[in-house]
């Protein structure tokens, strides 16, 4: 198989670096059709062994690491089917609307992960969450959700939604402010506009619209900050399901 | 004047952009050198005409954007002379020791400033805040709070901390959740480690050691992530000398 360059309509992607590597091997092991390996990799054999047990191919090639990686300290790369992504209609949900930046992606990811959430809403023409890049931002934490795309809120709503749903809306001019909500009904989407424009009016009348309050110093706080503290916000809310699920675990 | 690659040990630095070159010229007006403009900068001449009432030179020049930003959309660079930054032993203060990544450095600056913070002590060895991708990943927030260097946090304790100083280390096996804690006595620091290694255990001695609660499917959250969370939720607190500062203020 000749490798080529990432783009949107291929029907498989890089995860770059071992640490999403490990992240895919242990959540969608039969997505992987090959894992490379650096001259320069110097793990301690247990990459090699895991891709053995589960009968993958890892080979040592260098040639891949110029052609598909633009970072200097990639010494693993791990080729894998896309996989079809639906999100679930029971389940807390973080929407985005036209998403604009691979990097902020990742690391929305990586927070929702680690919030709880595992069903990510993309509406309209946002980023495309199998990038390499944004993968790599997420530290592989993308494998660990569904991210789903629709072409407009409507048809998010149609699909998905539904009079049980509460949706929140933050906006620069909300008409709640985030602190004051102490609970929330169940499943509910929080609800994000692109880096640049924020969301479009018509948000307004979706449910309860949020603001997060900050100093007029700046100008609006940046997409990943303001998704990760409405997360961080909605986790600490009486009846929330990711408290329960997060109390049920391990303390570490 | 030659100008130089930015490097630290310059006394002048750049800001590139727009945004970054008013909110210096709002802060910091006298440390303005010089203004540069691309010729295909488009402004509605607002720009020129406060550098004009400011009596600071502004100048067309393509070469110097070349030299000086590696990004395309930058057209306006301004030059200005750095200056003293001590913090405030008064104030609540943000504390990071050795932060290494400087478009984290300027997204935690962008943060602190929304969330009213004014000082910043970076202990060790972190990056310069002075360094053009540290502004501009700010938004030119870095002009509008101190940061000062200590070479340990016993030097930062010895010069601003002090008896009634309320100290939260934050550490993945933190001796308190964050979110349980209700209240806390002003000023405070809250203190983050360095983004891959964390806060050296002897922080576990200094005040009250706080983790953020999240899914172990996740390593860590994010440094910025970790900054914003805390900003929040002690924005939130009773008692709170940024909540009755912000009640003061226009709501929008």
């Amino acid at each position: 198989m000749k490798l080529k360059r990432y783009k949107k309509d291929l029907d498989y992607s890089y995860a770059l670096g071992a640490f999403p590597t490990w992240e895919l091997l242990d959540t969608h092991p039969q997505q992987v059709r090959r894992v490379l390996l650096h001259p320069r990799f110097n793990g301690d054999g247990a990459l090699e062994n895991k891709c053995q047990v589960l009968g993958i191919p890892a080979e040592y090639s260098e040639k891949a690491f110029n052609l598909l990686s633009d970072k200097e300290n990639c010494y693993v790369i791990c080729i894998y089917e896309k996989y079809s992504q639906t999100i679930n209609a029971q389940r807390n949900h973080l929407i985005l609307d036209t998403p604009s930046d691979r990097g902020n992606m990742g690391t929305v990811i990586r927070t929702a992960v680690g919030f709880g959430i595992r069903d990510i809403a993309i509406i309209g023409s946002g980023v495309d969450v199998c990038h390499p890049k944004v993968l790599r931002a997420s530290m592989g934490a993308a494998f660990r959700l569904s991210a789903e795309y629709f072409p407009t809120f409507a048809a998010y709503w149609e699909k998905v939604g539904g009079p049980t749903r509460a949706c929140y809306p933050f906006m620069l001019d909300g008409a709640c402010e985030l602190s004051s909500l102490r609970q929330t009904d169940e499943p509910y989407s929080l609800i994000f506009g692109n880096e640049a424009t924020g969301l479009p009016q018509e948000y307004n009348l979706v449910g309860t619209s949020l603001a997060i309050r900050h100093a007029h110093e700046i100008d609006s706080l940046n997409l990943p900050i303001a998704v990760a503290i409405a997360l961080y916000h909605f986790s600490t809310l009486g009846g929330n399901g990711i408290n329960s699920q997060k109390a049920a675990r391990d303390p570490h």
